[in-house]
């Protein structure tokens, strides 16, 4: 008999959420079962499962910030024992072997990656996420959460938190540097507080003031209303690196100007429209414009490590099964603070 | 009597060079007389002229790869002694005081800088370039030419040169990276060069297959005609780094796809059009859009000593003074191997 476990699944695009039992593996050789305490609700979820990024395959279980206790072991398990506090991100598994792996950017595989929902395995079946109460993966995949992190808050870290601590890293955010973060949402609040930590000063930038002071109080030391004209006169030519969180279409060239020359403007989300950008914006001042994919594995664990350390979880509202559908026009209404986590134990059963 | 030098001036956008006697300014502590040997012709010098840029002064003596030796000195000279053999490129004067100058990024200063011709300086007057026999500058902004470099083939180095330098520096040409660059010409074929010296594997890319033989000959392993579809398929997902050096409007989607995930395309050149890119194109695979405008004076000499260690100069075509008005067509034209120079002492007298 197939190992199953009660897990939430859209049956279609427009659909709410069902409970149901969903298959798992029988555990490979080094493959981990976890007892899954909690997961996040990803914007990016939403738009798989409301099928807005096309290929959507239901039923789909989606789910990709995922924490939990490691409840069985394959054999071949090294890396991680029964007991253990771990958490599965945006990916699942991949080759191992080529360039991109090797050089620890797993979710560039040339295989390709597989990722946690909505894409297919190495083994033909397509995956399902973490809105459920156990996962199967293979070790490899599961990261280690430290025990200063509450499974909870870390859950979140999993794809908000590397894809926001990853761009941080590789341009550079730290002492000296001056960091805005466009957007303060799910993947922005992280930003927020990553980069402080890191040692950079940090300012936010959105619509409006409404956010300012939530601002502040994750580590922002000035808020910016894009809508304010002088606001961004003001603020032109002062950031080394922004980090743009949010998926709307914005005036790039109006954000490019608030770079100091050789500036960074790196983008995580994925609005509709190009980028457009005369040429002169970048070349006059060493401009950069660029893009950033959550993170590989052991930059991951270094995100998990760090926030351990500086004691950094995410801002969560906790929710039950019956809530996610609600939960979902929130988030598309930019009413939560700031991540859903799904308390696992009340799907199902 | 205002001391002045031979020089070729044009009157207006679209009148042939005369040959006028140019003043050059009388000594202040800090300058340096230089007596030009060899001055480039760039193609941002036929834009200034033709008035295509915009913010034109007449009479206008553009020139700004200049070679030559130090023929007096202020009394406050240190850097440079009568005799030394000297390059002058983009910029004469920058405040030197400003976060951006103290970086070594004058070309950046928020004063701002200086530009070699055609720009107000902080007395006032306007600049003139070096098609000239003779210019006075402070002696700051004046560059040792080693003795290994010809002064010949060292004047296009000061802005052909250190345009291509500074962003292969920036991005990490050298061993184990592959770098393409795009369009052999002026720009492109010191490119070609440099990467290849800095150890990188260099691939050229332009229109058709006309420039391969040559793109070999400067340090290309492979040529690429951009009008043949399937090679361009071939080539994807191949480059870390992408110097594009043309100022046509490129399918930027087109040359990203050819980068590994976290390359980089950065341009030199400046298009009429707006950059048009996909979000997902920069964010799916960590890729970078930059822009590169020349380079620091620390960093230019930088270049010029790795040039004369590894004895790269330009690939030149030598003029005299009553040729400029033909070459400059031929520069547009794309018809010229890789770089005119002028002989100044044909000029005049």
């Amino acid at each position: 008999m197939p190992r199953t476990t009660p897990a939430l699944a859209a049956p279609g695009p427009s659909q709410p959420f069902q409970t149901v039992e969903l298959e798992r593996r029988d555990l490979r050789d080094d493959d981990i079962l976890i007892d899954i305490a909690y997961v996040g609700i990803c914007h990016s979820d939403i738009h798989t499962v409301r099928d807005e990024w096309g290929a959507a395959h239901y039923p789909m279980t989606p789910g990709h910030e995922i924490a939990g206790v490691v409840a069985a072991v394959g054999p071949g398990v090294t890396r991680h024992k029964v007991g253990d506090r771990v958490g599965v991100g945006c990916m699942v598994d991949s080759c191992g072997e080529c360039e991109e792996c090797k050089d620890g950017f797993e979710q560039f595989c040339t295989k390709p990656a597989v990722f946690t929902y909505n894409t297919p395995a190495y083994d033909g079946s397509i995956t399902q996420g973490g809105y459920a109460r156990q996962i199967v993966v293979t070790e490899r995949f599961a990261l280690k959460i430290p025990d200063a992190l509450g499974l909870d808050v870390a859950a979140p870290l999993l794809c908000a938190g590397i894809t926001t601590y990853s761009p941080l890293r590789r341009w550079g955010a730290g002492p000296g540097t001056k960091v805005a973060v466009v957007g303060v949402g799910g993947l922005g609040h992280m930003g927020v507080k990553l980069a402080a930590a890191l040692g950079a000063t940090v300012s936010t930038i959105s619509r409006t003031m409404d956010k300012a002071d939530d601002a502040r109080a994750l580590g922002s030391t000035e808020h910016i209303a894009s809508s304010d004209e002088s606001a961004m006169r003001a603020a032109r030519r002062s950031f080394d690196i922004i980090l743009n969180t949010v998926s709307a279409d914005l005036d790039m060239e109006a954000y490019l100007a608030l770079l100091r020359p050789n500036g960074v403007m790196v983008n995580v989300g994925l609005p509709t429209s190009r980028y457009a950008v005369r040429p002169g914006v970048l070349v006059g001042r060493n401009k950069v414009l660029a893009g950033s994919n959550i993170g590989g594995l052991a930059q991951t664990q270094e995100m998990l490590d760090f926030c351990a350390e500086h004691g950094i979880g995410a801002t969560i509202e906790m929710i039950g099964a019956d809530e996610v559908d609600t939960a979902y026009d929130n988030v598309v209404a930019g009413k939560v603070r700031y991540r859903y986590v799904i308390d696992t134990s009340t799907i199902g059963g």
